[in-house]
């Protein structure tokens, strides 16, 4: 497989218990742990249109495609090597009938897909503002991680746009900026629902915000019970549970 | 003590491994776990000029002029028996130079002290919406929880005219309407820098949110680790030090 499938730099990762296959570049932007967090804090029901803004490696419509029955997953991906790897890992995993890769701007979602659309849209957003620290010399990781080529308002507004009323958007970020992302919500008519804070540790401030929006939903918040990834130096059992599919254990890692 | 000080209905409680005494009236509104959280969340330093809006039995006051090194605490109550009731607490805990009880509107706020005038202000504001559940027929209490007197944009509003630039404003709220308090606080220049959710248990959702928020502040918010009441069926540690004063313990208790 390896031969067909992979260009040079590129590697094959499994996930979930070695459940799914992911191609990934060496020298590129690789999926970290908030995307597997957000593919299994989202709500995503039988027979649901998903879409994910920003989709990267696939990632995200891999893990909804083994986790949920979601009649079809999109993703739209900006750069063109990007989306052309995330393609090549859906076919790999033989995923072609219901998740749809897709090259192009999240600022032209409403106009690739169609408004109100989805019932559900999935985004893991860059969340450095454009002029925070150094940009990466590597353009992926680049794009992937500052609002470079779109900021947090971008995305919702997008989200919002094809987003069916009564639909969910499901968001990982930053929690320096929940202010940011509960204003820029309200603006385009996302009421949150469900937040989920996730620390390091148990005494450790949460770096990572899970959060879920109802389009035109009624005011109501929900702060779940906190995530902690690490229990002195091993992973949580729920962490563990989330990346080996449930039952795994953390020797089981592909 | 009891037949100089207290009136009909009224006991006299303890808090803080004795240190501090306080009136209440069995038939009316009592301080709860909020307050006290509230008292030992924000933050005050040597010297700094306090305001509690809608102080009640003036158990913030009373915790922070026993805490901290605030050189003057004063406390906004609208209904007369409370606020008198305050006051008593305050002179029988022999902290009539440190804390001056006012009666009066937290809509006047800045009419009875000056704009601009202090360094921290402090808030436990009814948090139930004026429509929600049946009102208490105990009118101190009705008062007490719900939105009758002010709501939640009056308080923040109040707050903010009375704190300096860069002052502080801290507060305790219920979760649920957390994309409220955000939105409310932004718009009379309060931004958020410090957030702590209070949860019942560890797998539970927080049922309470302390935040604290910098007048004229930058972008910032840190989200503290999770402060959890009970560790079965127990208060957990951190919990029995704020309420026994770090070191007592829950035997201990008046």
């Amino acid at each position: 497989m390896k031969e067909t499938v992979l260009k040079e730099d590129e590697r094959l990762d499994f996930l979930i218990d070695h459940r799914i296959k992911i191609i990934q570049n060496r020298k590129g932007f690789c999926f970290s742990m908030d995307a597997v967090l957000l593919a299994n804090f989202a709500t995503v029901r039988s027979r649901d249109q998903v879409c994910d803004l920003g989709t990267g490696t696939g990632v995200i419509p891999l893990i909804l495609a083994d986790r949920t029955f979601a009649k079809a997953i999109y993703g739209l991906e900006i750069q063109e090597d990007m989306a052309d790897m995330a393609q090549r890992s859906v076919a790999v995993n033989g995923m072609n009938s219901r998740i749809k890769i897709k090259q192009g701007d999240i600022k032209n979602a409403h106009q690739l897909y169609g408004s109100s659309r989805f019932d559900v849209v999935i985004t893991n957003p860059p969340y450095l503002n454009q002029l925070d620290g150094l940009h990466s010399h590597v353009s992926q990781v680049a794009v992937a991680r500052h609002e470079i080529l779109c900021t947090l308002d971008d995305v919702l507004l997008a989200a919002s746009r094809i987003v069916k009323s009564r639909g969910r958007v499901a968001m990982v970020y930053r929690p320096q900026r929940l202010t940011d992302i509960i204003s820029s919500m309200r603006s385009v008519n996302l009421e949150p629902k469900k937040i989920r804070f996730v620390h390091p540790r148990k005494k450790a401030p949460a770096n990572m915000v899970l959060i879920e929006a109802v389009k035109d939903g009624g005011m109501e918040l929900k702060v779940m019970d906190p995530l902690f990834v690490y229990d002195d130096k091993e992973y949580t059992e729920e962490i563990r549970g989330i990346y080996f599919g449930y039952g795994g254990d953390i020797d089981g890692k592909g």
